[in-house]
């Protein structure tokens, strides 16, 4: 079999699944969840002796701390990739409720129906407990799931591919419901994302280079977000002390993620005082500022933003610090070089607030508040497969929910259309 | 400037307009729709003129009867395509409500906004009423458009648009609310659907090598349905009065639309006496039958049908016609065949109308009713974009709700969120 085979043999598998799927009550779908845990769990051997090899080898290939941190499982982490996937049975169905009734004149019935999207194939990179996480998801809203790891954690994903798919045997789930593509060959991704046939939607998790690479090759719709260029405009009458805060919590507390602040925009009426203070804290906190030259004039010490600096994504304790004349200013410079993620305003004023909201384009536009709640988990939806930044279908967290689409269906009796 | 300059600029007008647009209260956006009307009832004379212009070229290139009649306005139609923006004009506001409010434990005030999707892109054929009617539904849900419309109409279109930019004006709207490219050039398309950063949505509507070719050369998502191939079911227990009337409506009331019924099912059961009863009537009705092997040996006169007849749409008084043994292979057989538009059953049984409503994968399924009924009008959500077969964003009939997106708007005080 070629490689195109093999991936359009998987896609088949996945749409026979999808078909099925469709049919499954929401307690057959949970149950599956809940075995699928159970299978990771007595897997838990086999899958820390993949992981090991993969370790191994990614001692081997010269591969960075945080690369290798990512890829281990611990015990802790493999506990709580168990609880992941048990927490994801736990929510409500997603497809139990109507979107709508209709009642047209002619006595026509309209139900709008939640339906799973179909088969949703998932590219990412190398933590290896989204393979359970997205696996959990897919199924739990009725998906059949093609899933595509990095080649570091091949064996780790092999092997909990290999404890999941057990787990849905035993609770007679279609075969095809979860597969794992086993080849690490990197034309298999491009394969994959041209089955319009067969995939309803792809979903990259990882790294700029990774979603792009997805979005050229792709023929299917694709879910995503590039980066998180997110920012915080501290207004005229924001509370100083508040703002020092959540500009700390929204750049430390976790710094590698997409909703941590990277740009910080001041007001110039309290540039004078709240920059210098800034600055002071920013020192204590371990973080560099990279200051545009109004910014600058009040705290000359601070290291000079280029342009560059203004288009990129630290993901590390770096933000790039800026003077605007006014709300109007802050939100256009947002619209202009953010990623449409998470933005937030502090101010006292609700004026502002209404209209920072309004005008900026973001999927979480926030008011007094650090940016790092852009989340599933931190919104009540549950646990989550990313954030999406496009407009269509999903923005913001992309969770079971996200991961279902509609019907219409239609009860007549005998009804025909009018001439007109 | 070059044609990809051209096409950039227009695209970043757009945006521009999008960006103000986000801000407008529904009065003042449906104030700009009626604008929209009067100015072009204003310029009737001047529309017509350019009309009879492109009717002149139409007629010395040689264009079919069925191509001019599409392009024709005639006073009838003029009056209506006025009527048409009016009507828009008067449909609620797609914007005004809040789609969800979420209370979270730590006093977040999470609210979930419907907003305008931002930029859409319309390209259509040579119907030139597509002009106001999908300005007018951009516009009501506060999205800019660009409009491409086919170059037969390209007089009456420029006429239409001068109108409608007049009205614009005087509404107060911002200039790049509805901009139509001007040239006929073939490589705007292209450079339009490439647009990424500033056109959000592609709409193609027109026929199924128009939608290909835009699906191929995009980087934007589309909003689409390639072909309507929908099918109608007569199971063992239909009411074959009713099964005739319906099939003679889907088929006949207008044949040239995505959702006439282009292939009909019946159950083995009931072929020997429903299928020469079907064919007699459908003579009577100027309709040809294309009938597999099955079919054939209860109405032995019928044309048959090649493989290639199942998978095609015909837009005209034709229709495949087919036995199966159940209604499990009718599912099979429209999931594989169908191009998951409109699908229907004609049965007495709620579980087998229950089971096709659940398995057949199509954006409307039907119980005892006709396939005509798939229309924004008919569901009672006003006039339509068009219809989508897409799974993501929108499914089924494309009104101003669907040409809307959401964002979250969170409101703290001080908020930060707890290291974990």
């Amino acid at each position: 079999m070629t490689l195109q085979e093999e991936i359009r043999q998987i896609g088949a598998n996945a749409k026979n699944a999808a078909l099925i799927l469709a049919g499954e009550s929401g307690a057959k779908r949970s149950n599956a969840v809940l075995a699928m845990a159970d299978a990771i769990e007595q897997h838990k051997t086999a899958i820390l002796d993949a992981n090991a090899i993969d370790l191994s080898n990614a001692k081997e290939a010269g591969l960075t701390d945080a690369m290798i941190d990512r890829l281990t499982l611990t015990d802790a982490r493999f506990k709580s990739m168990v609880e992941g996937v048990r927490q994801v049975a736990a929510l409500p169905d997603p497809l139990s409720h109507r979107l709508a009734k209709i009642h047209r004149p002619n006595g026509l019935e309209i139900t709008k129906k939640p339906v799973p999207i179909g088969v949703v194939a998932i590219i990412f990179e190398s933590r290896p407990n989204v393979t359970a996480d997205a696996a959990a998801l897919c199924l739990k809203s009725g998906n059949s799931a093609i899933l595509r790891g990095g080649k570091e954690a091949i064996e780790t994903n092999k092997a909990i591919a290999d404890a999941i798919i057990q787990g849905l045997a035993k609770a007679k789930m279609p075969n095809g419901t979860i597969q794992l593509i086993r080849t690490t060959d990197r034309a298999a991704v491009g394969e994959l994302v041209s089955l319009d046939e067969y995939v309803d939607v792809v979903i990259p998790r990882g790294g700029e280079s990774l979603i792009r690479a997805v979005v050229e090759q792709a023929r299917v719709p694709v879910l995503k977000h590039y980066n998180g260029i997110c920012h915080i405009f501290v207004d005229e009458s924001a509370d100083q002390n508040a703002a020092i805060e959540i500009i700390k919590n929204a750049k430390c507390q976790r710094p590698g993620t997409c909703n941590a602040v990277e740009k910080v925009l001041v007001h110039a009426s309290i540039a004078e005082e709240f920059i210098p203070r800034l600055s002071n804290e920013a020192e204590k906190w371990g973080v560099e500022i990279r200051a545009d030259e109004m910014a600058l004039s009040y705290a000359p010490t601070l290291p000079a933003a280029t342009e560059e600096d203004w288009k990129q994504e630290y993901l590390a304790k770096i933000f790039t610090l800026g003077v605007v004349p006014n709300v109007k200013a802050a939100i256009e410079h947002i619209n202009f070089y953010g990623s449409h993620h998470s933005d937030a305003i502090l101010t006292s004023s609700k004026a502002n607030a209404r209209r920072f909201t309004t005008y900026v384009d973001s999927a979480a536009v926030y008011v007094n508040a650090s940016t790092r709640f852009t989340d599933g988990g931190e919104f009540g939806f549950g646990c989550e497969m990313g954030i999406s930044t496009d407009k269509l279908h999903a923005r913001g967290p992309v969770g079971i929910k996200e991961l279902t689409t509609y019907k219409y269906v239609i009860q007549g009796n005998g009804h025909i259309r009018a001439s007109s």
